[in-house]
């Protein structure tokens, strides 16, 4: 049967990795010694395997577990649980990687949209597509609302909320959608070109469908939601009950021993997101150059039943580098510009402008 | 307004701490620049303030942040998207503690059975009580029934699934929990004492709902969740639901860069848990005694509105250490052994007698 290769980096003598290794077969899959485990069944088909063991570095190895996909029982959590329970109690173990089997990989549809979807939905084609935020939080809805028709005047593709934006009392999230919905839509019927609106979803299961359905009767055409925050099986439930692409936000997923390519690139396309932001190298996040490229490499790789997931590099990015990001990903991403757009105060539009030619004008050279 | 006063613990030299201080009451508030939050309101109630930096060590400071209440939206996604979203992404920076504001507290119930109200279902007083786990995983569901019998005949107090159980195609969570919770009931006339069946769930937010719902139908009267797997917010949603305690399980929780008596002792209460499972020390995980003893400090702590939660120390315990785990943690805390009384085989029933025994004897001097 089945059986997902899951990769631990652990912190460890080489002398113990192989014993460290048994170990994470077994915590990972039946928890018990094998001395317990006397059933035929359990022993070939459910235990872990330890399936190669490799040196990385001076104490330092990538231990490789084959656990059976039937232990995941086809769903989000359980995978987690199997992949990063326990282990996740380790302080020297590190989830690297994990190769899902075809067969297992089906049963989850991944990203409905992806980033196909989302070009032909801001029709936008061959080039970089453009976001920005509405923040900071606390402001009223109309002032949010306003900058919304800014930002869409300014020519972005698409306008998200703030992930800090939930449903608190100052911007209730039923009329910030509503308002802010309203907003995009007149200024993109003044500047003729179409703009999305991804207001952001925070909160318990039973709220989050209620946002949800509240952003589709308002005519929102994305929607931004956390997994780390929401729950990685609420958002995938979310995700395949919604009409319109999600984007992922990694808030609360940084601080996982979870490697981020895999966490934000992998995973987060399993779970179904259309588009993942994640912190970009050289701005106010600490992740290297080497690290946002095996983000995007995983969100668009084709060798996998999956439409590709729209990388989204963000945090504390100016207009200023559009082209640098250009030449290091390609034009199949949307770049994220927000705290620093908003620098421009009275002359944000015009700056938003300069954001949005910078994106459109023909590509540097790779 | 009331603010949330939290503590991160930052890596850096102290030349940097001031800086890196105001930084992360931006990004955990309004997530722009000053320059760019000219609204008054959002100046004054909604920005961050740096309260506190203290040095812990050669290039290490405890900084802490006030956080608008009013940010949070009183809801457990939102409010740990505040306490850790981006700053998550810092790999320096780790969230060590939160001080809730009386007023902020009171609008979460926290545990609903709390200590008293499992010693009262499971009618012991004055002395430990003990727990055991069904598994491995992989066994069909009379044997896993056939482990519960011989536990309960043994004289534990609660016998739990293990979390790896979910709904997997070997134990289906409804067959399960029917056939294990009447093995318990038929066992516990004949030994004529009390016992009590925590069967696992794991799963997406509707399916949690309806796993519950079984449960309550076949009469189980706790239940096992972890509520980083299934989610923060889903796990206070199910709790909130329940009409049962609820046990929560560490599992996918040790990774997260909170401290661990924060989010296990703390949080974990703050969620609702009746009682909480932890890594012990001295066990198959590395937690220290002073992390285990805080953790239990957090859940037992008299000084907060919460009803008292129950520590459950776990992870390769061994009969033989019962009276030293009473001598340091008193008696108000739940013993939970699970490989190591499978490992009796053929002698279960006499190895659980051992281990209830020991936990019904009087207790060490402290």
């Amino acid at each position: 049967m089945s059986r997902l290769v899951v990769t631990y980096r652990v912190r460890a003598p080489s002398r113990d990795a192989a014993d460290i290794a048994e170990t994470l077969a077994l915590e990972q899959s039946v928890e018990v010694a094998t001395s317990v485990v006397r059933d035929e069944f359990v022993r070939d088909e459910v235990m872990g395997r330890v399936v190669g063991i490799a040196r990385v570095d001076e104490g330092l190895h990538d231990v490789r577990i084959a656990l059976a996909s039937i232990t995941t029982g086809d769903e989000v959590a359980q995978t987690l649980n199997m992949l990063f329970g326990n282990s996740s109690l380790h302080e020297h173990v590190e989830l690297v990687d994990v190769e899902l089997p075809a067969e297992f990989a089906a049963r989850f549809p991944g990203p409905r949209f992806g980033i196909d979807g989302i070009r032909e939905l801001a029709g936008a084609r061959g080039r970089p597509l453009t976001c920005a935020a509405l923040k900071p939080q606390g402001l009223p809805v109309e002032r949010l609302a306003a900058l919304c028709r800014d930002l869409v005047r300014g020519g972005v593709d698409v306008v998200k909320d703030d992930h800090g934006l939930a449903d608190q009392g100052y911007s209730p999230f039923a009329a910030r959608v509503a308002a802010c919905q309203r907003a995009l839509a007149q200024a993109s019927s003044e500047t003729g070109r179409r703009a999305l609106y991804a207001p952001s979803l925070v909160g318990p299961p039973a709220k989050l469908a209620e946002y949800a359905r509240v952003a589709r009767d308002e005519g929102a055409a994305m929607l931004l939601v956390a997994p780390a925050l929401v729950g990685y099986a609420a958002f995938h439930e979310l995700v395949r009950s919604a009409c319109v692409p999600v984007i992922a936000h990694p808030a609360l997923a940084g601080a996982t021993r979870i490697a981020p390519p895999l966490l934000l690139g992998k995973l987060f396309r399993w779970l179904g997101a259309d588009a993942v932001i994640y912190p970009n190298y050289g701005g106010r996040f600490a992740y290297t150059r080497e690290t946002c490229e095996a983000i995007a490499l995983e969100a668009r790789r084709t060798d996998c039943a999956w439409k590709p997931m729209l990388p989204v590099p963000a945090g504390g990015l100016a207009v200023e580098r559009v082209a640098e990001l250009r030449s290091v990903y390609g034009d199949d991403i949307m770049l994220l510009i927000g705290g620093s757009l908003l620098m421009a105060g009275d002359d944000l539009v015009a700056r938003t402008r300069a954001f949005t030619h910078a994106a459109h004008s023909a590509p540097a050279a790779r």
